[in-house]
């Protein structure tokens, strides 16, 4: 489950990351699951950047929010990350692993909690209140404040997607680069299967097909 | 199939494109599908409008995308769509009605065209080139222009998405509505039956789990 060779996707979206950094909704992209009934699900979720010097992205979540649900039932995600001074799109697909309260490895808690006092402490106060997704009518907040020194509540859960697939696009260049890995401890040189083509870091013109 | 009265969360979303509308971004949103071994999928689509007085999303694509392969085992969708300007976000599920020019429909082809006419002649020739998803090696497009008066090439394909159920969130506010149809020719007055509440019209403080 290590991965700690960096994918060669990694830089190019560390440079966009950083080129769109001015913009507060850098940081945002749509995150879909698969749901009960094979229904698909998406929802904007925040990065919280890179698990220590890993390929795997972090994300934090409510583990009462439906897309733990999703997670348990299929693993499987893919993210999409538009950047919208740029014009690069990120599809990255791969499984997900949460690391939740009940985790039994310390150092998945560990990581956990790295992740709770990584963020704000106002950001940890939505995992204090109500169940998410289901509206209160309360309009009082249940909690105004929280130990800054407190470690995470048990509503809080890690996300780390450990990406198989990454399809670049750049809108402003028409480039398209694919990158797809073996599972072989994600060595990223295996070419796209479904395109049957070597594409390691092959840049070309592509026909531009969604936007 | 038709959807003729308008939904109540449809004023809600033509505000905020209007409110959005000078960042050209904001018509973009994300499609999440579900492929083959019910993979999920995701990618930026543009949106075409509602067709005519329905509630129905239009998107453009093309039939060799994957997307198309996607809906053809399962036609349901979930959109997302963030709007950077004014912090709101809008999740649209629903089925997803295909308009290729093998429909044998005379009115939904008529519909196709329309959607084929709308667009402007230089997004139409992504549509004249190799297949879409596949990398050309070929620096020279294989068409330079195209006849502004012609009609649809057969890779054009209309999609037109049917919500059934949308979930909008106010970062700004902290509002959050559902709504949901029990598709009785799309009377949004259902409640949502995840939460079984009564939420046709319901604004209330909600914990924000996702950003």
């Amino acid at each position: 489950m290590s991965s700690s060779a960096t994918a060669p996707w990694k830089q190019l979206l560390l440079n966009s990351i950083n080129s769109n950094s001015h913009l507060k909704h850098s940081t945002y992209f749509q995150l879909a699951t698969v749901g009960y009934n094979g229904r698909p699900s998406n929802r904007t979720v925040v990065f919280r950047g890179f698990q220590d010097s890993t390929n795997k992205i972090q994300i934090n979540t409510d583990s009462r929010s439906s897309k733990i649900d999703d997670l348990k039932r299929s693993p499987f995600a893919e993210v999409c990350w538009y950047f919208t001074e740029t014009w690069e799109q990120f599809r990255i697909y791969g499984k997900v692993e949460m690391i939740d309260a009940s985790n039994s490895d310390p150092n998945k808690l560990k990581q956990r909690e790295a992740a709770w006092f990584a963020g704000s402490v106002r950001s940890r106060l939505q995992y204090v209140g109500p169940t998410p997704g289901i509206i209160s009518l309360n309009e009082q907040p249940s909690h105004d404040s929280l130990d800054p020194s407190a470690g995470p509540v048990d509503a809080f859960c890690l996300l780390l997607l450990d990406p198989d697939q990454v399809d670049y696009l750049n809108l402003k260049s028409n480039e398209r680069l694919l990158f797809s890995t073996g599972r072989s401890d994600n060595d990223f040189t295996v070419p796209d299967e479904r395109n049957q083509l070597n594409l390691k870091h092959m840049r070309a013109k592509v026909p531009l097909p969604n936007l």
